[in-house]
């Protein structure tokens, strides 16, 4: 079998005109009055072109980790850089809305939180807020990712019959999307135990959260809570007890799922969460924070 | 597209006559004067087929649930109905010959182990036998097997098309495998949280297990640990500290892979173990039990 | 690994109300005057369901083999059974809009083709008609399928252990789609060869179209020829000579797709044809075909 | 996600020492006084190697197509470049043991066939020498392959996201293992039409070839034909009338197998070949070829 020519432009058909492309630079930004500019690069080429963007008046969805933490000195302990932007580190909006929707409505920077965190911080910060988890006894998030988390660049990793038929754990304790999570989730290191996997799939991420209440609980206290928290966020949906989806339940959707099981003898409590890591996980995300920085209606375009 | 017909049987080449089959009674393992039978059954079936077999003079290799529990009380909580052999129960040697290398030498019946506890024993039981654990703290494992662990029988569950691109998890906390874990490396249910989960290939399970150290460790320490623990043991293999392979390398096989990764500021502890679920899960154990049981070397056929 | 119960329904988030669902009877059609009916059964349950709704008042799509080859002898030979309504037989308008766009409009019976033949005939026909095939050699045509296209019901041969990492022929020459081909592009069954395969995949149709030119001829022709044939039609995309694309660029769509490479000297043309076995190949052209019985715009919620 | 590290090398458990490795030079080959050498690499590296290996003494089995074609012209018609070995051209044995055993036996120098006319050539060549088809109206070889096929190097045409789900078409009627089809079946260019597919798996090759008998004939005829030519070559499979294996029968395996089925009334003929890429596709066979080539038996090692 031959190479075929590797080509990173897909065929179009004879009728396809394409689309109309404004050349990326901040004389054109500014020439077009672009309201808004999403990034999608590398940490280090986002954080430098931001401030151009937003001088010639447009607001920027950064959907890199270059704005997601809050200092310096973090920045440079998990992404082994100096940050050189460091006002508008403490300037940016962590575009979680659940969360910060009022802090993203207003911000001229969202910075997109990372795939794996959305998923962790929807179902972590609830509950320590609520104080239903023991933290002593610490949070394990057993996170599984498709494979289009890694990005479209070929890699030997990313390879067909690399993965095909296969799985992998990877960043133990140490990938870079941890601090996100401590941050938005007030949690200490030691409270927090992430481990992240490669499925053979091309989307979806389910992260498997253990924990202990901190007294005696139910599942259907912690679905309550949850519900509570998220009264008037339309994108988390909630299960009855016992009751987990599967990732074809999320796919192609902006939804973060969320099911629960409780042992009410042991006090052990197992959360699942599940997103699509290039929805709510990435582009179906920028768009929900899109559509609160320009005033439209939070779920437009993605229900 | 049109539904083909089913069969059980695949399409075989004109010049293959088949395997020589003795009919699976007792009278023709008496006729056979078979040394040893295998038992791939329901565990209902198993349990009862096991007499006759004993007494028309073969070993038994049971791969089925019925006689891995100790007390018939145990077998009663975990598959819901009542043990009719508890003498056999009493006696019969499980078979991990990792553990149990002696009693499994001299023993008419071995039960052939779970595949999630034979991955989780593994690396669990030299750890906690070592003191290494902090028990309090609990030990989390999450699972995660292809989809051949679910039997051939053909189910919606099972189906391709609600398995490929996908990922679920299933027996949150409630696995009937756990006791297994449980009764083998020594640990009170309150102390072990399992779930598993479906990974869209045909074969192989991983293991992540989290642990807190019960005092300053090291990963040399514990790998030190297994490679004590394992001696004379063909089928364990170690890899240096923060190594980790993947599911290719154990798939068809009859190893269990285990890596170690620690956190030294925090005790934070994961062990990763891999097995073919097929094969050190199940049928190469069986055979790895025969070896021993026949007075073979025990890695015969094997390695 | 144990078995998980298996259930036909997926789990529903707490918020999701369902559907609203009427009755699947004549009479409930009939008090709700239904405008229209789809019957997604088996041939001979769609058979005999068509006239009740039809006296109800109803449209009736049929995505079932029932209605769609036009004599009872030959619905006889390749389903192997009687026609029980061959007045509606006669009746039935074949539910390609490509072909028969105004024939559908007037239909009370709108038969839904087969996923091959919706391929097979958007590729076949415009060239058959304007003479450019040289009959006498033949027209192969070689199918590979997803393995939705199978149905849901659970089998041995749609099982993911059976069908992942795999591939396999089946139906060869004799597919009871193959007279939906011959009658709506005008062929006879010698000249006609066409073969099935079943893909690891969820869903999509490829068939590779094998023919020698009638004449001298060249790939723009080949194109040409269509384009002039599709003018009007907005599903059928057609693409510059040499170029095909793959599966990903239909699937979830409407669309069918048709490449074309064409030798000169030796006359020898590939056409390559494009569906979503679900959408084009099923759901999407019976929506197509609502649109037109209804009188809706054609493309409405499809593109 | 974050990007996982690059390598070349998979983890390797701590007791595995590795095989030992002789530098691949003439000299290092001279002195260790090699028997054979298989070469592995691009054909203008293969073309040039070989004649130094040769002076060291070394049988040479080359997998690249350099040596595949009989004349300068014809490779440089499909390989785009100057044959600068022509001498070497002219010697080399085709590695085909099925058709040239004794010449391989008595060879300094074996060309390894291409995995697609492996299986082509196994498949036609015994019709085409025994008369069986209607040349006139030409063979149709629709191909399928793994993507191992296409070499471990990274690309984003063998990216798992490009690949899963996915389904693809290339080199239509123009792929460079045409030619090793033409001149081991002796078939003229426009008698036979070839196109290749992208199948996603690691892993096999299925061709469906389709031709028209050149009189009235049988499944039973052309399987004698083939049982008759296969005697005493133990890599050939046949299979019953109509019966036809799937990729799980061959992957794995040096085996060829072959499934037959005839329409009499029309005398079209369907003829399916399948192969493991890997092994009768290239390493296999090379190892096959060695046995012969150092007078060991043809199966050793293989069976």
């Amino acid at each position: 079998m031959e190479h075929r020519s590797d080509s990173e432009e897909r065929p179009r058909p004879r009728s396809d005109s394409g689309h109309r492309r404004i050349p990326c630079t901040f004389e054109a930004a500014k020439d077009a009055k672009l309201d808004v500019v999403f990034l999608a690069t590398q940490p280090e080429i986002s954080m430098n072109l931001t401030p151009g963007f937003l001088e010639a008046g447009a607001k920027v969805i950064d959907l890199s980790g270059a704005y997601r933490l809050r200092t310096p000195e973090n920045y440079k302990r998990w992404y082994k850089a100096d940050h050189e932007q460091s006002a508008l580190l403490a300037e940016a909006a962590y575009g979680l809305p659940e969360f910060y929707r009022e802090q993203i409505k207003s911000a001229r920077l969202v910075s997109n939180p990372g795939c794996y965190p959305t998923a962790a911080n929807l179902a972590i910060r609830p509950l320590i807020q609520a104080g239903l988890v023991d933290r002593a006894a610490g949070i394990v998030c057993d996170a599984k990712s498709g494979v289009s988390g890694a990005g479209r660049k070929p890699s030997l990793k990313t390879s067909f019959c690399e993965v095909t038929e296969n799985f992998s754990v990877y960043s133990i304790l140490d990938h870079r999307h941890v601090p996100e999570v401590l941050q938005n989730s007030n949690l200490e290191e030691a409270e927090f135990s992430f481990t992240a996997h490669l499925l053979p799939i091309e989307r979806g991420i389910l992260e498997t959260i253990y924990f202990r209440a901190a007294k005696d609980s139910s599942a259907a206290e912690i679905i309550n809570t949850y519900e509570k928290f998220y009264q008037g966020s339309p994108f988390v949906r909630l299960y009855d007890p016992g009751v987990v989806p599967d990732l074809h339940a999320v796919q192609h959707t902006n939804f973060c799922d969320i099911g629960v099981k409780y042992d009410a003898p042991t006090r052990r409590a197992v959360v699942v969460s599940l997103i699509d890591n290039l929805v709510k996980g990435a582009a179906g995300q920028a768009v929900q924070n899109m559509n609160l920085v320009l005033g439209f209606a939070e779920h437009e375009g993605l229900l």
